[in-house]
């Protein structure tokens, strides 16, 4: 399937509006970049379709109402019309909302303005194929994941602080960082979900350890239950990561990557320190999951 | 001393270049909006002259560095520029400068885009009179600065945090929320620092509590040092703040509101309840030293 659209990407939408990439879109005023005082969503689109578009669309609504911003009633729309060129299409459908436009201060403004939305569609990044076949290290950020935060769970703008930890593990020779809350238990890696197998159980951090909740961990979780693995929602440590016996094994889930087995961490092997054999189960499971609800055609696969 | 500035702020600058208000200045890619990567300096304009401008950019380019992002040469002709309007006029000037322009992912692209630096100019807020003469209260978040984050000190972007503790404490009846880092000393309010007058010695939590280094803060310190005030930079906790004697004082420090006085927290008052002879005194030793720096004349103070 070959679409205009493709070459077009990336493709930006303000409030519904179509934008040239190259213009200014949102003003400096806005609250979204002068306090990250708003939320967004990464989807993940196979062809044309929005992997679980209602799950991303219920935790943004989730997190707008914590935050007092009131949800726009046509994102459902925007969104619809974003797609609507990539018929049969991969693609990264990201949605931005904040607060909106207002003056200094960090007061939300009463009554509140008209939040701003941004959908920007851009192609699929090319992750490399080794990724997934040989696994990434991840190097323990030297700064901590704060689960006591106002705002601990909530896909808020504020990533510098992963930002800066994702530098620092590449500065360090590792792809990846991992982030341990402030009592030291693992919270999650700078934008994805980590789950640890030990053998017996399938753990991932509960929300309480400041990880987000991933629509990809939710995914796995499911298909974990439906293939009769035993999984939990439960505390680990990082000794218990990287000294669980041969048979432990480490993955990352987001929208965009998928699974990625997560092989060391601090130059320490997890388990046999190569991708194990649940997660290439679940790798397979998940491929197939998201294939049957965007109804991708087996031939594309 | 009037001027057509005063009725054509706020004014905004990109990259030096004056924009109009109401139209788009920033791309819906920039990283200070998707990521909250940039930092920000909001500063005191007092008769056309920033107070203490040398601070702030000093603080900036430390923060700059932290991140990785290259400093713009031009900021100081950028500010310059953004001033030349206003001789005479008080203002404030906040200027934010993020990592600029770039497509998906959480990592630093190499090379370095272009970073984007954003002069906004405003009037004065009119804070009420009552806050300085009756002092205000504050309500102690329910969530925690994290004084181990990897950008703990730096002024980023990521305000989301200090905008939900506000609003928590709005809709508490209070005036500003008091956040305590996670081992439960005072860190800061939503954006300005706490001193704590315990009848002996003037306290200031240190950077290890989370709080920012304010630049009205160090001339606070500065100030007591002066007048032979005992001051230092030391911890301190809820219980001693609002357990002290009638001779104990507290108040806020933030380049635009000055120093106010914090005179209760969670209804329990600080000392006797009102603003303090201490606070009084440094506010009034601030106000000149402001007006000193700034060259203002007397007739305008």
């Amino acid at each position: 399937v070959t679409h205009d659209a493709r070459t077009a990407l990336p493709a930006i939408w303000v409030d519904g509006t179509p934008l040239e990439v190259g213009s200014a879109h949102v003003s400096a005023r806005d609250r979204g970049l002068t306090l990250a005082d708003g939320l967004f969503e990464t989807m993940l689109v196979r062809s044309g379709v929005v992997f679980r578009l209602d799950r991303h669309l219920a935790r943004l609504s989730a997190g707008l109402a914590a935050l007092g911003i009131p949800e726009p009633p046509a994102l459902r729309d925007w969104i619809r019309e974003a797609l609507r060129g990539l018929a049969g299409l991969d693609a990264g459908l990201r949605l931005t909302v904040t607060r909106g436009v207002a003056g200094g201060g960090l007061a939300a403004p009463e009554p509140p303005p008209v939040p701003t939305s941004i959908v920007v569609v851009d192609a699929l990044p090319s992750f490399p194929a080794a990724i997934y076949e040989a696994g990434i290290g991840a190097h323990v950020a030297s700064g901590r994941r704060n689960e006591r935060s106002l705002t601990a769970g909530l896909k808020t703008l504020a990533y510098v602080d992963a930002v800066a930890a994702l530098r620092e593990a590449q500065r360090a020779g590792s792809d990846e960082a991992l982030l341990l809350d402030t009592e030291g238990h693992c919270s999650e890696a700078t934008a994805s979900n980590i789950f640890f197998w030990d053998g017996d159980t399938l753990l991932t951090p509960p929300a309480g350890c400041g990880a987000l909740p991933g629509v990809t961990r939710e995914a796995v979780l499911e298909l974990a239950g439906g293939l009769g693995v035993p999984a939990a929602e439960r505390v680990f440590d990082l000794d218990a990561l990287v000294g669980g016996g041969e048979g432990s094994e480490a993955f990352l889930t987001s929208s965009l990557r998928g699974i990625v087995p997560l092989v060391r961490v601090n130059g320490r092997a997890i388990g046999a320190g190569i991708p194990g054999a649940l997660t290439r189960r679940l790798t397979g499971a998940y491929t197939a999951l998201v294939a049957r609800e965007c109804g991708v055609r087996t031939a594309q696969i």
